[in-house]
């Protein structure tokens, strides 16, 4: 068995936005010659997600509308308790939740097993800095 | 460590439905020979889902109806933006989010290793043609 | 290739509750002895998540406030379907769809390969009896 880890950096200039890091992660996939297997990849900070969807700029704006209606920024502590340790992003740690933290990709023949569609976003709902993406793949 | 990939194909007559594909996807791992490891099943179509939970059409029910108020049936292109590219399934890719777009499961000794109520179901909210989903097997 | 199976028992005294599970999976991937791998940790029940977050509880407290509002309590059938089969947790099943059932994690130099706030939580809508959790390591 072979493995293979990287992590991925970010900096999305708005608070929230979505990147799509499809061809980074098939460039780690190539960097580890791993042929058949299971791809890992996830958020490491826990007001982001990554997840599998249509790279289609409409459906983003639909996306931040959506999320913003079911967990609206408040930077108020009387609206968000988490915002009373001082933070501002008690929305954001909702938005993640809805979205996700990860997503687990076959690997066939050195390659992400997709349907036609599928592409693979960063998700950020606190950012304005660097944020780290996981990407660990196991087989052979 | 052994791999096996098989994709499963399902048609679901109205927009939304939920399909048990239990059986299917055990059939898929009989079939792999694979002992101990991990299953990945995956929705290839982005406003699909594949989703663990109960086997009671009331639940399913249930399902349909919280979506639709979550993320609701709209072709109008000023309701979803994702509509304005010609298609009328902006709804569906929220759906999606909300359900998931995977699941993993631990084989142990050849079988899935689920507690007494879990069902693998495929979650259709774009439906009237076939749709791909993945199985992929790892292990030994 | 190793692999390791392990069910942890947990019992939440309220109907709903959150549940830091990070040391408990940390002894399991000890117990294993697998360096590089890939952990899966899911609930074993449809009334409940596992998931990672932060460990804090004013943001616990909001997604307890914020679950309910998406997915309410109400034992009566003639609001959720599901309660016609005489039990009164549709609810709880809403709730887990929205906070997941699983979290994949990397294994890199026998550690969970986390981000600085990652930490895994057991979830519970439908608490007050013993409920188990699934970890499957595989890897070497």
């Amino acid at each position: 068995m072979k493995s293979h880890r990287e992590y991925l950096v970010y900096r999305v200039p708005q608070r929230m936005g979505f990147v799509n890091i499809t061809r980074d992660v098939e460039e780690v996939l190539r960097k580890s010659g791993i042929q058949e297997g299971l791809l890992l990849c996830n958020a490491m900070h826990i007001t982001a997600s990554v997840f599998i969807n249509d790279d289609e700029p409409g459906l983003h704006e639909d996306y931040r509308r959506w999320l913003e209606k079911l967990a609206p920024f408040n930077a108020s502590p009387d609206v968000y308790h988490h915002n009373r340790t001082g933070e501002d992003n008690g929305d954001a740690h909702h938005k993640r939740q809805v979205m996700g933290r990860e997503v687990v990709v076959a690997i066939t023949e050195g390659r992400l097993d997709f349907g036609p569609w599928e592409q693979i976003f960063y998700g950020e709902f606190d950012g304005r800095r660097d944020k780290r993406v996981m990407v660990k793949i196991i087989g052979e």
